[in-house]
């Protein structure tokens, strides 16, 4: 049957993503990946998980297993209250609401929120899945302008002063893809133009636990709490297959997600969400969270020590003090999509910068490069390969442009 | 802030369900209550449970708690495609979606197919968790004409004859909210019209392992397998905490729900996944299937032999050879809204049958009772009361009616 004319107006929209097809490619034998943005599997307690298993059953029986709340398992609804107070996030866990992944949270926003046109105002680059979560709500996408210390306040202001935006989406810490951090003074910055221009933030942080050097700064949601739906996930630190996100919300827009979220799923895992209260309540996340940043301690600074040694002049990176990314930016006129396909058949993937960017044709000259999963003589050699095939490209790029000079026309 | 303004077009049509309402009262310390669709706690197999995480962390290790597929993890989808081919569905693995609970392919097909306006064929009464799942994207529903075996073809190829419905929905099987299955020759009629009119249809098919007498039906999907998405859920036959539901449909859709799926969780917990794959492939389903049907069928039996007992005359009810509820309709003039109101001050709660009809004003005289839940002497306990009620209502009522007959004007 002809099912395309059966197709909502919004699906005509939607494309499958490329970046699923590169992480297909990545996870082919023999591949390094720097492309995904995934813990390594050393990174799970698995007979802590094992023995979690037993003592939920144990401990709450049947209704482990039950129907629940849609707003999550109170259990663990207080065991993260205790942890967000960590974060200067302040709230009783009746007010947290549990999500399949921060993704869910994402989804629900995008559903009480944008109507077709509405405009959304997002960091460029920004997560992308975020714009997966938004984009069949059909916004309009605003760039706000961004340097290397995440969002201008100065040239924020202006946008929110036109009072044109549903919402504004960022992720202020360890941010994927960059993997850039706002500093505090534009954290408060950021916090009073919310507040003076009435605008909801929708501040997603999912990394800041994993911190490999340097203080941690407050969450945007702890300076402006009534202006900003917080987002978190155990997915970095506990184990991304069990789905497990969460968000602090002013009460109206908390009250809708509910009534959006029964709609989708009904409630999320009732086994996992007591899994991981007995993560939080057992001290174990405490326990752990060190040994897993020994383990992307030197991940990190391998990749940015084999940049430094590997990447010809004239490329620059981010120097991220925590998270899973790395962010290259290349001289203009570099295409990264060119040097992935180049990559690829030398067994290194990575994703392109430009699929970050909300409209098309920026980032061409930008790569993501994650260093959670490979091990750092993978991490060392990939980006070796990375720098022969960026200055072979740059060299035969000059050669181009000096015949371009010489009165050829080269298709842009 | 004002958080009115901010929300979307479709969200000032969402309202709190009254259900949810209900199933609070309804699980109130001393209620008896006949009112949520949930399995009893008894059914769920807690030490195979223990048993299955162990065997789950051993052989898929760090597999399990990895971020995985959209699609679903794949020996799961295997084991569900030898389980689907006891349902005459046979189809290979691959072609299975695995998602967050049956509800989840609810949203996703309402988020591909629906664009506001659209019209939507349901039976009258429906699953209302299909309606919260279709109402955001702001459908049109038309329903369907129903008897007591379901919908009648007769009425039905006239509305699809008229070409306008974007798909019909239908639960064939046991039904929620009454408990009706559709005969062997209403589903062959039905295949033929959905083909003949090239009209989709999506399958939710629950509880077709539920049935405690009678032979099992082919479901519409074996009979027009291009025309059907069909889905199902191990929560009635496993457990529903661990939100396991699955689709199969014809391909196109089947990518735009996979891509969907994508932005709203990423994908299903695969902890649980890998859960349901060790249930089904190490025989469990078929081993605990006969104990589940052994704890209620004694319950369905005495619920009808209750409602035999204890109602008055003119009330009507479904036999049901399956599933969780049984459905009772009063004579016109009935309000099961009031009756509820003097049903839960005697510590009883049921569901009244007005909120699964699509359109307000109907249904009032009807009620859905579960009989899954509560113990055997609980059930009759709870009609006993019910029947006394009812008895007292109508009594009421009569007097009025006689009251009113003399000539006094009594608001409708």
């Amino acid at each position: 049957m002809p099912f395309e004319k059966l197709l909502a107006h919004r699906t005509r929209h939607m494309s499958r993503s490329a970046i699923r097809e590169i992480l297909k490619v990545a996870s082919q034998p023999g591949m390094i990946s720097l492309a995904g943005g995934v813990p390594t599997p050393a990174s799970f307690p698995l007979d802590l998980i094992g023995d979690l298993s037993g003592l939920v059953i144990q401990k709450y029986a049947d209704r482990a297993f039950q129907y629940d709340l849609t707003e999550g398992f109170m259990p663990l609804r207080q065991a993260l209250a205790a942890h967000l107070s960590g974060r200067d996030i302040h709230v009783p866990g009746e007010t947290i609401l549990i999500t399949s992944g921060s993704q869910g949270v994402l989804d629900a926003a995008g559903k009480i929120l944008i109507s077709p046109g509405d405009t959304v105002g997002v960091e460029s680059p920004t997560y992308l899945g975020a714009l997966q979560a938004f984009s069949p709500y059909e916004p309009h996408y605003t760039p706000i302008p961004c340097d290397k210390e995440g969002v201008i306040p100065e040239a924020l202001a202006p946008l929110l002063a036109k009072g044109r935006m549903k919402f504004i989406y960022l992720v202020p810490t360890f941010q994927n893809p960059s993997g850039r951090t706002l500093p505090l003074a534009r954290r408060r910055a950021i916090a009073a133009l919310i507040e003076r221009y009435d605008t909801l933030l929708i501040e997603d942080d999912p990394y800041c636990d994993l911190r490999y050097e340097g203080h941690a700064l407050p969450p945007i949601k702890s300076l402006a709490p009534d202006h900003v739906v917080y987002v978190s996930t155990l997915s970095k630190v506990f184990a991304p297959g069990l789905r497990i996100g969460y968000c602090v919300a002013p009460e109206p827009i908390r009250n809708w997600l509910v009534l959006v979220k029964q709609g989708v799923d009904l409630h999320t895992s009732t086994f996992n969400q007591a899994l991981a209260t007995e993560y939080l309540e057992g001290g174990h996340l405490q326990r752990h969270l060190p040994r897993l940043l020994d383990l992307y301690r030197p991940k990190q600074q391998a990749m940015l020590e084999a940049l430094r040694r590997h990447l010809p002049a004239g490329f620059e990176w981010s120097r991220p003090e925590g998270g899973m990314f790395v962010w290259v930016e290349g001289p203009e006129g570099t295409n990264m999509a060119d040097i992935y396909q180049a990559a690829v058949r030398r067994q290194v993937a990575f994703v392109p910068g430009h699929f970050f960017f909300p409209q098309s044709g920026e980032g061409l000259n930008t790569m993501r490069l994650n260093f959670t999963m490979p091990g750092t003589v993978e991490i060392d050699h990939a980006i070796h390969i990375l720098g022969d095939i960026l200055r072979d490209h740059r060299d035969r790029s000059i050669r181009v442009r000096g015949k371009r000079r010489a009165g050829e026309c080269v298709p842009c």
